[in-house]
């Protein structure tokens, strides 16, 4: 089944065993298929009515505006994730969402949800498992910046990444191909753009990590996650929990 | 019906205004109750076959420790939470949960949440919805460590604190009772304890916020919010989404 093979339903077959009625389910999530540009915000902070989506192919950023105009970057999406899935819980969005790169993602209404669940009930506690994943992962950059010097913080942030990327078929150990800028980085891990230059200069300098011309390239992972303090649990990729 | 006086009914009844069918699956997730001292990890960070809870009275904190024994407490948890649900639906918890009070809480299973879903497939979204508020909260904390200096912080911390207990019946605009120390606020803030105490007095002398003998009081609610940029979006208290 051709399905079976989309990000999505790669990502959440790593923590429950699909059936076919809960694949075809999934496939009935991804008919409304759209295309975005990168750059411009598909999902608005303070608006209502937004839509959710599930991401197919390209890289897209969830953000929040401060009054000050500054912005934090929450998280990167990548295939098989879902963003904007507060803003059709929530009356209103509480954060914004840029496509990265040009993106194709399919979009998702609340009663497309409802329907699902009903549908195939499994899939419920597979979307709150892939929903709690997330929120793992923003656990991890509050204690990134929190906890953690920008060397540690670059390093968790790419092994990451590659963690999530390797789940659903893009990349590998030696590395992978990342689209963000170095302002993106820099508002995401909460330091400068120049801070961010500096940092993955020394990380390249003790034959750790190289990240050039949109590649990211491991000389030596182990190390790498030594430094990090990267314990991948919170990714949750033991493989399926329900059977 | 009692059930529908609990702090967990009455959270998920704000997103969905729920039928007798939900209250009574609600209500067998309450089945398991249990009592724990302060102090004491429920949850623990590295460990499988730990348990979920939702808690009934007190309040608890979750929390990572990194591997230089420094922590980051990630939120607090009041009654009508869950805690510890990543505990389920992960094979290995990444983090632990600790009673900040004495605490009485219903312990959860994996199978107890999916028996429910299949039962009224509308809770998966209620259920949902609440990991998703409390995903809004982590993000919310790290715009905090991120972007706001101490006495921003502080004011945003307690006016969420404020609305999240007056949505499950507890405290007022005039202020809450608040068990935390100064050392759990700063663990949870990211600032030293004497900081803590600092920005606490500014607040108070600016006539903002007094937090004395375990009572946090509020003299200035909106000059609060205004200082912490607070918006209340994230916390979805609009009234019911789904009818």
């Amino acid at each position: 089944m051709q399905i079976a093979d989309s990000p999505l339903a790669r990502k959440l077959g790593s923590f429950v065993l699909l059936t076919d009625t809960e694949l075809e389910t999934l496939e009935a999530l991804h008919r409304r298929r759209r295309r975005f540009v990168a750059g411009k915000d598909l999902v608005h902070q303070g608006q209502s009515d937004q839509s959710a989506y599930v991401l197919a192919k390209g890289w897209a950023c969830s953000y929040k505006m401060l009054p000050g105009g500054t912005r934090q970057i929450v998280d990167f999406q990548i295939p098989g994730d879902f963003f904007g899935l507060r803003s059709i819980l929530f009356r209103t969005s509480d954060h914004n969402v840029e496509p990265v790169t040009k993106i194709e993602a399919s979009e998702i209404l609340a009663t497309d949800l409802l329907d699902a669940f009903q549908r195939a009930p499994r899939l419920a506690t597979a979307v709150l498992w892939a929903a709690s994943r997330d929120e793992a992962m923003v656990v991890e950059h509050l204690v990134s910046i929190g906890r953690r010097n920008g060397e540690e913080r670059m390093a968790h942030f790419l092994l990451e990444m590659s963690a999530r990327l390797m789940l659903v078929g893009q990349g590998d150990r030696t590395g992978f191909d990342c689209p963000l800028s170095q302002y993106l980085l820099a508002d995401a891990l909460g330091l400068s753009a120049v801070h961010v230059n500096r940092v993955l200069r020394t990380l390249r300098h003790d034959g750790l990590v190289t990240f050039q011309r949109g590649r990211v390239t491991f000389h030596n992972i182990d190390a790498l996650a030594e430094l990090a303090g990267f314990d991948a649990t919170y990714l949750d990729h033991d493989g399926p929990l329900l059977r």
